[in-house]
């Protein structure tokens, strides 16, 4: 199971930012996304997008960012642009264990990097924590995200041209 | 080559996501973006990332995307959750031509849908196009954007506790 934590979120310049990295989360294999400031906006947006394109992943905002890593059982991985490589660092993650991955937005305070059990950059060079994301649980989930179903009641099916899209009943 | 073509831009609205495409293409192995809106902000950022974090990657804002797609010798590829698969497209496309990907904000015109030679999606659900943008870079690199050398004033080496930031002369 994997469980993200977004931290210091700030509702009005990050919302469109921690939306993106919720709807990667669910997307690419995570199992809930928990926030660290209250955001309700956010949290209808994702439930919205469950409640059409189905699935079950979770979201909880306004937790408290030290009693989640302080009462963690697993695995923690901070994502920064300062940590060691990803394809080296994927390899030694233990994937039957709960995984918690946390990715701030803006300056990660010092004792994150000291708790965490990895600090893994996917590129030395500053970019986007959502690409950073997205690139990590493809990496972790060995590229397997792509076959998850969804069961929604909108379902998209792949073309090359148009939209094609089903609705289930 | 490839270069991006971010069409649909809202100043107020989009600065921070097409900021983050913007960075994700300059690490991911593309040389160029292209913004439909004049967005002087947003070629400062990337250009003092360059400066600071090398590399010669291009940015101009308020490009006409008629034209420049009129005018493009190579392949032209979409970026859509409507498209077909990552996996399975990808394969398809001859990388010894230049490539003109293009990544919308928003409700994408449908004449983008029919001039692209390839319709593509990264997963069929709802998320993000800097993920999206992140995921088909990778993939169409084979992973190597990873292996980039920029250069730069300053550089980041890889670790597991902390920064380790080398400065060049």
């Amino acid at each position: 199971m994997i469980t993200i934590l977004r931290i210091g979120h700030r509702i009005q310049r990050d919302k469109r930012i921690t939306t993106h990295c919720a709807l990667v989360s669910r997307v690419f294999g995570a199992d809930k996304i928990l926030v660290d400031t209250l955001d309700k906006k956010i949290e209808e947006t994702v439930l919205s997008i469950n409640k059409r394109f189905g699935g079950n992943f979770e979201i909880i905002t306004g937790v408290k960012t030290k009693k989640i890593i302080d009462e963690w059982k697993g695995t923690i991985v901070h994502l920064t642009m300062y940590g060691e490589k990803l394809d080296e660092a994927v390899k030694k993650i233990d994937t039957k264990k709960n995984i918690l991955l946390i990715v701030g937005a803006e300056k990660v305070p010092r004792y994150i990097y000291e708790i965490a059990d990895f600090n893994i950059s996917v590129g030395n060079q500053p970019h986007s924590e959502v690409a950073a994301l997205a690139v990590f649980l493809d990496r972790i989930t060995k590229g397997k995200w792509i076959d998850k179903k969804f069961n929604g009641k909108l379902e998209i099916m792949p073309c090359n041209k148009g939209k094609k899209v089903i609705t289930n009943k």
